[in-house]
């Protein structure tokens, strides 16, 4: 029996709509791997086209994937190859996974499920388990999945991935897989993406991951996270002892997001053809935070930092924005809004309106809530969208995801801009992603110590004075911790409640403080609740429609979900509860 | 053998978030129909809760809704109800298909298709065919559509549905309801929805269609549209002459549309607790006609109309929006916007931008382009948004769909608003529905008759002077033919250039005149399909993301597509074609 030859696995960078210029670099790809000596070269899922876009409607486009999968298969003389396209079975042209060996296409499926297994000429049997499954797991103690039963003679596994980082659980599917190997006690070779891809508001990450487990699930190669490359090997030798082959140590926690989230801003802009930025700073944590993640990947050159002082902006937070564009020797303009607020408020206050009852002075005037929203307008919509035409750039667009939950900021103000790169980001990672920045990327203060510690304000009012130690409504960590429980463990109002009454909504909540000593009485709890849950189910839907995309990079990212804009839903057990609770009058188990 | 009671089927109005509320008008109707002797009740899908809503995930909503069924069957004391809701069925809590009768819940399944059938013992064996089959229809020229097979003794069926209005093929499902009554040899009791749904960008509107067949296809009973009603028929009554079933006329073309656009707009505003509009009026069509439609449903006085002459807005067309408001007698102002453009205009030609090499004057002035957006936004984000805070409503959208197509709007601009009510409409269908609207709903000139004959333009430069025949750079109604292909029939530029080349562009798109005399030569008719294709795949995508909802009336809402931000695609196919073509250089076929 002749010696099988090595499988490699491509970590690689699908181009979007560009099916032949992403066949003749895999044609390249297999054309080395075959002067390399190896017998199979897998690719991940999205190499030919990217999975979920509605470019795949197109039927001209389906029909130059097909024609891109003949330029992959025609490079596989003497080899063979693992990939996905578009492909004509003659009945139809879909999306299928294809094997092809010695220059032609010998088998296809429509899903990975459709081939029991495969039999490489130079590299043996093998079988492919699909990413759905992967995803699913192959937890032995969940008895809904087993590990896969597979044909006598199968000596590994490929799985062609194409998954999406989450820092939920950043390395789920290297772990599934590596868990399919120990139970099916064969070698698994996970080949994963690199790159973005957008799907609408959603930009997904893809960090790579691609890795070799050997039969006992122990991960024996690992490619370099965020880089097109290639692990090879052969499955033979995936049981040996392979202290020559170096796994690079994994970034984890904040580093790793901080890691994705510059991967990504900088892939996302260049798929736009984006090169240059326009951020409003208002001396406040979430504008400093996407300067310094900007200011991380981009030239100082290619930033513009505008601030736009109001009636209501602090010397402080004034001195901290232009503090900020000198740390990082951005440029930088102060463009006050000052002249244009009182025009609209003069406009409206002189408006006389006719009507059906005849002309009417006087009655227009703009109400001080109007007019704090006039002022987000005046910076978002008049001033930084005309500086991006004037820089040739886009304007970012800083909410974080506690703003986007609950709709805290302004429709055509601060909601604007072509991308939220904080959007999937709860309030206590930004400052945790701004810290990082600050100490491990750029090893010196960009962010001004000061934006750390003053309060959070929209300084759109009195009411939100920084320097009388006022600001916004939202009391971090707490609302953190609710919002978070909300969005991505899915708690409703009533759970929230139900263990406000039993007193461990600290722990459901994650939360590392009393509940108690925010809220004196369940009167002030439950109308905090209530009035974040109005606005999350209610009011900010319609803002999230029209919001710009984010970096999604969370457990559950808000655009991920299809809302309906209704009203907040409060459950039977919510209303008897809340009654129950009003009427005792004091907090719980006191 | 006793004689069986009569069916009733009910055209019923959910109230989203509202399952007891909606369960409690159910249990009345059920009681009416006991007394009124009736042996089955079957209501429409979207009864206790509505089917595709994001609040389905939450977990007291469910237990409501199961708790919600229990008193719609409890009601059913001497009589059988067919409805839908959450049901915990001891292992999970599902949506599900639930059959009562006397008092208790007897019967019930995740789908319609987990029953065979059902027997009531009042109205007899009937079979439940699920919504999905009838979308697919029940074409007996289609092999895969055969009629199903029922069991022995089955007297008739019955379809729960929640079949939204498409102006495409308005009255499909019943076609198909009628379809499956005539393959079947059985009465069809067709249920279906009143109101309307929103689904995010989405707002659909339900028009019931309820009706009942007789077992050769007939209808012999149909409900009054937008309408809370019942229909009443003995199984065994339906095959009978029903000279005194009286069969409401319908409403075909732009009157059904109208009629489909004024109820959806009124049911949405409700809804949404909204009840005044401001809508900016230009004096061209797409405000007049989103005018005439708000004011065909709502009083004179709860709509704001705002003129905002800018620098190049003409007196004509100044003129026609200050007459188009008093021919309604709508509330009107006029708020200019020279003042505020100039002041953006100074601040940026003023700015002083520091940067890494220093102070630079004089670098940002605004490019002309960049002053036609700054016009746009200052009406759409300065003044109308402040002038709905002043007023106490919204902002309506005027976009219709060719510009929603092509995003030829500004971000921030004209493209801002609560809903877009004309966004599915392509702009003949917009003066069609504006001459509709004059014609028979109002009997008068309420939209001026200079309206529909100006010149469709942006009025943001010398460009577009429409006093001199100057506008938009589109030419109706090819482009909206071209567009319409492109949205709703899948066609891609490789298509129409093919179609061009072939002489049949004009068939294909179903265009009324003669592309050649649009365009002279090819390279004409090629530069202006890119310009459009390239918008309509590229940046129109990121204005769409950020736009707001549309009544989706049409056959492809652009909504209802999940869309990527990339670069247009054009086929292997079309490069070749686009090559031959620019080579002969004059139009084909000559």
């Amino acid at each position: 029996m002749k010696t099988l030859k090595p499988v490699r696995i491509i970590q690689f960078e699908s181009v979007p709509c560009a099916p032949f210029q992403n066949a003749e670099r895999m044609a390249a790809i297999v054309r080395k791997a075959r002067a390399d000596g190896v017998g199979l070269v897998v690719f991940p899922a999205d190499s030919i086209h990217q999975t979920p876009s509605n470019i795949n409607m197109q039927e001209d486009f389906r029909e130059d994937c097909d024609a891109a999968a003949s330029v992959v298969a025609e490079a596989s003389e003497g080899i063979s190859v693992l990939f996905q396209s578009f492909y004509d079975n003659g009945d139809s042209l879909e999306a299928s996974c294809i094997f092809a060996e010695d220059g032609r296409i010998t088998a296809f499926g429509r899903h990975e499920d459709d081939f029991s297994t495969l039999t490489s000429a130079y590299s043996g049997k093998f079988a492919v388990v699909s990413s759905e499954d992967i995803a699913l797991g192959f937890n032995d103690d969940d008895d809904d999945a087993d590990a896969p039963d597979f044909e006598k003679g199968t000596s590994f596994i490929v799985v062609c991935d194409n998954d999406n980082y989450s820092r939920d659980d950043p390395h789920l599917m290297a772990k599934n897989a590596a868990n399919l190997a120990l139970l099916a006690r064969l070698p698994v070779f996970y080949a994963n993406d690199v790159g973005v891809q957008n799907h609408g508001k959603l930009v997904e990450i893809y960090r790579g991951d691609s890795a070799v487990f050997d039969a006992r699930g122990r991960r024996v190669a690992l490619a370099t996270p965020f880089e097109e490359c290639v692990l090879t090997l052969a499955p033979g030798d995936c049981g040996r002892k392979c202290s020559t082959r170096k796994i690079p140590p994994r970034e984890e926690g904040v580093a790793e997001l901080v890691a994705v989230l510059r991967y990504g801003l900088r892939k996302f802009m260049a798929q736009c053809g984006i090169h240059r930025v326009v951020i409003g700073v208002s001396g406040g944590i979430d504008s400093a935070v996407s300067t310094a993640l900007y200011g991380s990947i981009l030239p100082s050159d290619d930033i513009l930092l505008v601030s736009m002082p109001g009636p209501f902006t602090s010397a402080t937070t004034r001195g901290l924005a232009h503090a900020l564009a000198a740390n990082l020797g951005a440029r930088f303009a102060e463009i006050p809004i000052g002249e244009s607020v009182d025009l609209t408020r003069r406009q409206f206050a002189e408006l006389v309106a006719e009507g059906p009852h005849g002309a009417m002075a006087g009655a227009w005037s703009l109400s001080p809530f109007a007019l704090e929203n006039v002022q987000a307008r005046d910076r978002g919509s008049r001033i930084l969208t005309a500086a991006a035409a004037a820089f040739g750039g886009v304007v970012s667009c800083n909410a974080n995801k506690d703003e986007c939950t609950v709709g805290y900021g302004t429709m055509y103000g601060d909601i604007t801009g072509w991308l939220c790169c904080l959007g999937d980001l709860w309030k206590g990672d930004v400052y945790a992603v701004g810290r990082y920045l600050n100490d491990k990327v750029f090893r010196r203060e960009v962010i001004p110590d000061g934006i750390f510690k003053v309060k959070p304000s929209a300084e759109l009012s009195e009411k939100q004075a920084v320097e009388k130690g006022l600001g916004d409504p939202l009391v971090y960590p707490y609302h953190d911790r609710l919002f978070r429980g909300w969005v991505e463990d899915g708690l409703s109002a009533t759970d929230c409640l139900r263990a406000y009454a039993d007193g461990v909504l600290e722990d459901i909540l994650d939360y590392d403080g009393d509940v108690r000593d925010l809220f004196p009485t369940p009167a002030a709890f439950i109308a905090d609740l209530e009035r974040w849950w109005n606005l999350y189910r209610g009011l900010s839907v319609a803002k999230r429609l029209q919001a710009p995309p984010s970096l999604a990079v969370g457990k559950l990212p808000l655009a991920a979900i299809t809302e309906t804009q209704q009203r907040p839903y409060y459950g039977r057990e919510y209303l008897e509860l809340k009654e129950e609770l009003l009427n005792l009058n004091r907090p719980p188990n006191e």
